[in-house]
């Protein structure tokens, strides 16, 4: 651990597994401590010493047991029983060598809402744990029945006035209620115990389910996490930051990842408190600026690549160079640049083709590895990659390798030998305007952050749409100039049998001036383009006051056309080539910033119906 | 179709897939009538005309078109704009031959809040409308800008007085808002245009997000639909139930099943209404009772055969009959009785158990099967069952086959030779408390209105768990009397690679009236018992307020023990038994009516921890 930063530690209701589970990937992925949250404890099969033993063992300290429920009570004999529970869950505490107990404002009906009451019932509870060497953190729920802001969580520590009791705070209580953390730099730091911290989609829903099912790990929602932490830092707190997030997908994914995801949510809120703070301190290498697409990198095997080569070769693309040791090829159109590897050696009957790799321009390609190392990506050995003149490729979260290159006679091309192919006249393809990934179930919002944490991109809103077999969540995820964009999408709901052509096809999209024009030559050179149906250029003509030309353009040539704020999109896809991938040509007019998502359904359907002619073998 | 119920019919956004998937699973499932949402033919290969024809080919008729969004407006230019996008919609209308398409109540900002302006544009939309023989039914939206209720929709039509426009009611829209549709009988019943039906769980949350994501087939949820439905049809409606549901598990699960699913609860619902009326109508026969548990059935292999018949015997059971041609031993103890199926020729190492089949004692058997049958359940073919003597049994969603039978001279004890043993003193289980199913992720709705129609049980709420692997969704179905009772369970998000044994188990729950007592004797024969972690008690004595004896039990015991509002629950489990069986012994003390499921996550960890000692060889 370095001194300059805060401790990482990570509730363990935020991993999915048993405790033994828990406490492997936090250790493994580099955490400091660890929140006990006691449902957890309660199931294992460690006595609260032994697992005391196995922390220490891991290099993880125990920095809060939590939580305590509904303490205080009007009903002094209630009150009084609370005490005896609170005496045998102490007991637990000491045994774990834990210092602090996390006691959240109570939801009961007998719940005390006097202040001063409430006050006197905190200051013996805290009189308990002083006797045993412990101290109880108080934390406002957003839900809590008269305490549920930390303002009235305060009031009541400080009239308790007690050494043994403190605050605790948690970033979705206050920001969820859209609490002010400015207030903060009122309390004495030395009543701040414990920092809790979670990101969260902005929601409009029930608070106390929005917080049990929606949380996020920092830098993945929509809250200003490094602004609410700024001021509990600048209010003097000195104790970890500390995750806990309740969410329904990591409550069931692989804890070895999210604990990875997690460390890497504090790196991020790490930096941009270093940054925002304007002082010093160790941050990692800053994310250089992406300034465009090198190239994307399908894989192919002997069924998908000849078929593939020759789409490209319709769409207007020349193969201009071979790769000097492997059986790669490049194919290029402006600045589009596109490889097939043909390194897949099980081919299959409808040929397997895939995004394997996206190359992406670098000012400073070292440094683009340096800082996706210092954000825990994994950082692949350079053997494995096609690209072998250029330093580094990291592993996203779907599989992808990103590759930081430069396009210049030093850089990537270099591995490849000219074929001699001059460039033909083209279909007005100018280069790539963004890549369309598919992304595994449980890696929605870990694929967010990495984009934003490693690469220095900025994830865009989540849009949700209802497509034929089921709905479909997607995220741009953007540089600042739109040089470089990732559409990532995923099933709202992990997909069962039902849906035919799971997981979805990725697709390259590629831009031009003019989608008419293009159009026009590519049905010339005979590219497979996707029928769009008739009841779609009706409906458009319905909604919206076209021109005729265009109208009758998207109606012959199958294209489709939607709209937002800034300006209009026109695109095309073609057919699926292989098992996964295809191609879109697309132009944006004026200052159009989506992805035709709302388009997506009617091309996922005409994708389905070109699927069953081909199974059905008319295709 | 019978002359005496409404036509049954189905929005297509309710289905799964594209437009050509919905209309033949509507067909096959032997709805009347669609409903066309219009983004599913906008995405469709079919002109109107083909969709038109393609539907009557399949016996269907097109009973509305739907939805026409934001007709009103504050602004002229924009108005009229929204009728030219109307006539478009009208000639889509007259294509398809339907006289009906739905306009809901504006969300824009320019929504018309004027009742006279309002009623004066709807007027004007409906005069186009009835140049081309059709008719508009305005609906209410519970989020409309300004029209948020039936009142307020009947309102502006009751003053535009068109006899082309009338009323579309949607029970969500109404009764997500608490509505009473008692007022429904001083509407003309000429202006009930249309019905849209639709149940759903009570949740807190956003309207149109509960609306778009969590709606149910009838049945299914928490609305009292048997009302509603009376009132609209007391006001004199003639057209037909619709079904328009938005649901994200529906959306994306096999449409075929969908649609057998949303017919049985329209037939739920027709039963329900004509009971509730007191007026003959065609009925289903009426469920007879069932008065208890004949046997559960668990299919076995080599391996994990004679680990069942050892575990049975440690419980207590005596092997009291052996099937007369199968290989099915018949293991009893009080009124419990277990058969063990080894028809499992495909033996692993773990060895393969499951429930297969569970025994329900009828009042009247052949009623039941016929019941069953009228109420869309897969009837099986007799020679398919182990029990040969009685007449029939249904497959449940999840595959589970469900006898109906008597337990005497004449039923299916017949199939079973006696073995001669004589039953010993056994342990103390008295009988069957209930049986644990884990239900297919996509069924598990179904699931509860499967035994809710078919068999007359009745499902009880549905409560969330978090579990070591990810939440857990449990409802359970019950008879009057809880001499059945079924703990269906499922995970709330389908579950992925990471967590370790899934399809969770299943299990046989039996009944004690001194846990106790019978836990001394399971342990003295030997009987693998889950062991329960110490923390488990300790937590129990700290939150509770036990007797000291009670506590020594649940420690000397590995017992576990809840408490509802009217009782407690004292319960022990054996080690998971082949894959994925286990036992339970409960005793229910004072009107405890639960399923232990706050104790859930303990076992649950309980058993992967023994899966893992399994795994290494060590156990």
């Amino acid at each position: 651990m370095s001194p300059e930063r805060p401790r990482r530690s990570i509730a363990t209701v935020c991993l999915s597994g048993t405790l033994e589970d828990k406490l492997t990937a936090a250790a493994a992925a580099g955490f400091d401590g660890i929140e006990v949250f006691e449902p957890d404890l309660v199931a294992a099969p460690w006595s609260p010493a032994e697992l005391a033993a196995r922390c220490a063992d891991l290099g993880l300290s125990i920095d809060l047991y939590q939580p305590f429920r509904d303490l205080d009570s009007t009903d002094p004999d209630r009150f009084a029983r609370n005490l005896r529970r609170l005496d045998r869950k102490l007991d637990v505490v000491a045994a774990l060598g834990v210092d602090t107990v996390l006691v959240c404002s109570s939801v009961a009906p007998d719940a005390v809402d006097d202040a001063d009451v409430l006050a006197g019932q905190l200051a013996a509870a805290a009189a308990r744990a002083a006797e045993r060497g412990a101290r109880i953190a108080y934390e406002a729920l957003a839900w809590g029945r008269h305490v549920s802001t930390w303002e009235r969580s305060w009031d009541a520590v400080r009239r308790a006035d007690s050494p043994a009791l403190g605050l605790c705070l948690d970033s979705f209580h206050v920001l969820s209620r859209g609490g002010d953390p400015a207030g903060l730099a009122t309390v004495p730091a030395e009543k701040l115990f414990f920092l809790q911290l979670a990101d969260a989609p902005a929601l409009r829903m029930d608070v106390l389910q929005w917080s049990r099912h929606h949380r996020l790990f920092p830098g993945q929602g929509a809250f200003d996490l490094p602004r609410f932490v700024g001021c509990v830092l600048d209010a003097g707190y000195t104790g970890p930051l500390s995750l806990e997030v309740f969410n329904d997908v990591y409550r069931q994914a692989d804890p070895a990842r999210t604990a990875v995801d997690a460390v890497r949510s504090l790196q991020w809120l790490e930096e941009a408190l270093a940054l925002r703070r304007a002082r010093p301190g160790p941050t990692p290498p800053a994310a250089p600026a992406l300034s465009g697409w090198s190239f994307t990198e399908l894989a192919v095997d002997g069924v998908s690549g000849p078929q593939l080569a020759g789409v490209l070769d319709a769409l207007g693309f020349t193969h201009t160079g071979q790769h000097r040791s492997k059986p790669v090829q490049l194919w290029e159109q402006g600045t589009a640049r596109v490889l097939l590897n043909a390194s897949v050696t099980r081919p299959t009957a409808v040929g397997v083709a895939s995004v394997t790799a996206l190359g992406l321009e670098s000012t400073d390609p070292r440094r683009s590895a340096a800082r996706a190392e210092a954000m825990s990506a994994p950082v692949l050995p350079r053997a494995r990659g096609t690209v072998e003149a250029e330093l580094a490729a990291v592993a996203a979260p779907d599989g992808t390798q990103v590759f930081f290159t430069r396009t210049g006679p030093d850089g990537w091309p270099a591995d490849f030998l000219p074929t001699g192919a001059r460039p033909g006249p083209g279909t007005g393809i100018t280069g790539t305007d963004h890549v369309g990934l598919t992304q595994p179930f449980d890696a929605f919002d870990e694929a967010g952050l990495f984009y934003r944490a490693v690469l220095g991109l900025e994830p865009q809103e989540v849009t949700e749409l209802a497509a034929p077999f089921g709905l479909v969540r997607t995220r741009a995820v953007t540089g600042p100039d739109r040089a470089v964009r990732l559409a990532l999408s995923a099933s709202a709901l992990r997909r069962g049998g039902w849906a035919p052509g799971v997981p979805e096809p990725q697709y390259v999209a590629l831009a031009t001036d003019d989608l008419v024009a293009t159009a026009r030559a590519l049905r010339a050179a005979g590219a497979p383009l996707l029928p769009v149906p008739a009841n779609y250029a009706d409906d458009l003509e319905a909604r919206l006051d076209l021109p005729g030309e265009l109208l009758d353009a998207v109606r012959e040539h199958g294209l489709l056309y939607e709209e937002d704020a800034h300006g209009g999109y026109l695109h095309l896809a073609t057919d699926v080539l292989g098992d996964r991938v295809f191609f879109e040509v697309v132009q944006r007019l004026g200052g159009y910033d989506g992805y035709g998502t709302a388009d997506t359904p009617v091309r996922m359907a005409a994708h389905r119906r070109r699927r069953q002619t081909r199974t059905a073998g008319r295709g």
